[in-house]
């Protein structure tokens, strides 16, 4: 049940109904949930970090800290970031409850009721959660295997009759879509955004976990151009380089941003874990993180290779996708004539969970798309799981078929 | 810097203000944070558990868990809550980021920019804080020493003309007064919003730290009277039985209640430290509060007795003050001619910090009291500072005499 109610944190709430009802019980291949693999957090690391700490660092790990973060931790956080050219001597950081926290804060400091926030079609889940609570007016701009759609964004942005409060993107092995954006997309973007008075939320989880050291450099935040005219608040997260369990995010931002996210922060949990800053802070500063990524990169490549080569064997030609250069996703492309919570009905009777294409939605209705996440599968389940995955699509689309010969 | 910015934040912004000019880098005597002891959290116990967690379960810690929190742990807050006689059964645990998140998420549910909400006066100013983040209207009860003014409650109720969404309490061991509402006023209380639609948030942070065991009848809270008609929605905390470095809060409530609220917390930071979670249920499971309980409140009365001590030995014969039965704080009132904001001035500048009156007035202006915290202060200095405060509480007067005459 509790591995279960993990996996569907993610996911569209009618799915969600439609599992419980049929696959309560059993065991099942999940796809579905997008987090890290259980079996490759940095147990040991944060074992030897706990157990050395000196007393009077561990004692402080029981007590408040101030609300914007621990202090060094925020130093630490700026020499990592500093390495990825964020400027940092120009902005304040403030550590959040998870990079979520540092999502709502902004909706909560920008947002009111009938505001609008542009963002990408398919857009992560979480984020569309916070958005829809704050009453916001959502506006999607459909992304390509580059990045967002310039043109269409630009033709949003002429057709709106109120200025857009900011538009949220996550450039960097993109959940659903497992995509990166190409340089060009993202200079372009800026350039969109230049003198609108639009700011730019650009949320990074995944930048660490490219696959391929060569292709390092794409990574590069739109926060470290040096763009003058467009305001970016840019938000990372612990999640994915130490793990989700610890709730770190943090968010870079203007002054001005930061000192109104930091009354908003102290109205909502007064700090942070102390305890999780500590333990975070040692894992940078002891410079434990860049083995541990050098692992993990090499084992989330291996799932994607498996999964990749799954996909091509067994999959009917129909079927779609671009190959991700890093993160944790692959997002198949259907035929338009079939649905992917058909696909889902028929997977989840089998055995295999996904999350559907409607759930990145922010119409909750696109459904030619399904996301496959590989980095929390045991290798020797991928083959199997694809198995049944293609079935369930044959079968489905067989029946498209016998539907439109009636 | 860092323990500074600790102790500032539950003061006045002006204080706080007037603090970093003529204070910022001498050593300070602290009465002011509202937070334990550093010196007596449970470390070697918490070092026990961790090192001795199952490998699985370690893993676990790392990975996200569901929004209304670690399962274990829900069963253990049942069996812990079920002997203070909160009805268990009947209600839903959301596992929240401290309890301060639960007053925003609850504030979330049920405030819109202008809904009445009802505090104490004085009121714990981290729950005002989020109160007036969201826009709510304040009307504030005077307390006395036995709980909340029910005449005053029941003519401000007949005043308005809107019913108040919600009244906020915290009943035991009050942030700032001290008291401890006596069971008559508790029972009186429950009477007045009986059948009134408004609902009852009773916040109970402190409820473990009686001093007497003789008196822990008096901490049962209006949860557990077995009320019918009045919506209670009890909070409680980790942060004052095992470190508020944990984050770890809870809220019970009604199932209806509940679901709306795990919806807020899901968009709010997802889900709260899996792995401050799964220690915090091994210190419950493993049976360890009790002992730690006991011992905490031993230290915490000696501290409190000595803090009695000195202020009658040292205090003018015109300040008064409740002694109090439990908790982390004395309350100390003026005579009406003087200001504890002029006091703190003075006393600042000699070396004293504690929080004053008016930072417990939701309107910012009664000015009369002022907060000494004695949990977080070293035995041997609560003389010291006992006597500069007290110089500097003669001071004031005599300048008020002259001031007067003149």
């Amino acid at each position: 049940m509790y591995a279960f109610s993990n996996a569907v944190n993610s996911m569209h709430s009618e799915d969600i109904k439609l599992l419980m009802k049929q696959a309560s019980g059993k065991s099942m291949i999940s796809f579905a949930g997008g987090m890290p693999n259980i079996d490759l957090f940095p147990v040991k690391q944060i074992d030897d970090i706990y157990n050395s700490l000196p007393e009077n660092t561990k004692k402080l790990c029981f007590q408040y800290g101030p609300t914007s973060g621990y202090p060094p931790l925020i130093n630490s956080l700026q020499n990592y970031l500093a390495k990825k050219g964020i400027p940092v001597n120009d902005s304040k950081i403030l550590i959040t409850t998870g990079s979520l926290q540092a999502i709502s804060i902004i909706t909560q400091e920008f947002i009111n009721e009938g505001d609008i926030i542009l963002t990408e079609n398919p857009c992560f889940v979480g984020a569309l959660s916070v958005f829809e609570t704050f009453g916001a007016e959502l506006h999607s701009i459909p992304i390509d295997k580059d990045g967002i759609d310039i043109k269409a964004l630009k033709h949003k942005i002429a057709s709106l009759e109120k200025t857009p409060k900011f538009l949220y993107v996550t450039p960097n092995y993109h959940n659903p879509a497992g995509i990166i954006y190409s340089p060009e997309r993202k200079k372009e973007l800026l350039e969109v955004l230049s003198g609108t008075g639009i700011i730019l939320l650009e949320d990074d989880a995944y930048s660490d976990l490219y696959f391929n050291e060569d292709e390092k450099h794409l990574t590069k935040s739109m926060k470290s151009y040096g763009v003058k005219d467009v305001d970016i608040i840019y938000t990372g997260s612990f999640s994915k380089i130490l793990g989700p369990g610890f709730r770190l995010g943090y968010m870079v931002s203007s002054q001005e941003i930061f000192e109104k996210a930091e009354i908003i922060k102290q109205a909502l949990d007064a700090c942070t874990s102390n305890f999780m800053q500590i333990l975070g802070n040692e894992f940078l500063e002891q410079h434990k993180l860049e083995s541990y990524l050098k692992f993990l990169r090499s084992e989330y490549l291996e799932r994607k290779n498996l999964l990749q080569k799954y996909l091509e064997t067994y999959l009917p030609k129909e079927i779609s996708w671009n190959e991700p250069k890093g993160g944790f996703y692959i997002w198949l492309k259907l035929p338009a004539r079939i649905k992917s919570t058909d696909i889902f009905k028929e997977s989840i009777a089998n055995g295999v969970v996904f999350v559907t294409g409607r759930t990145f939605d922010p119409a909750g209705i696109k459904d030619d798309r399904l996301r496959l996440c590989f980095s929390n599968m045991p290798k020797e389940s991928i083959e199997k799981g694809v198995i049944i995955l293609s079935e369930a699509i044959k079968k489905v689309l067989r029946n498209s078929k016998t539907t439109i010969e009636n």
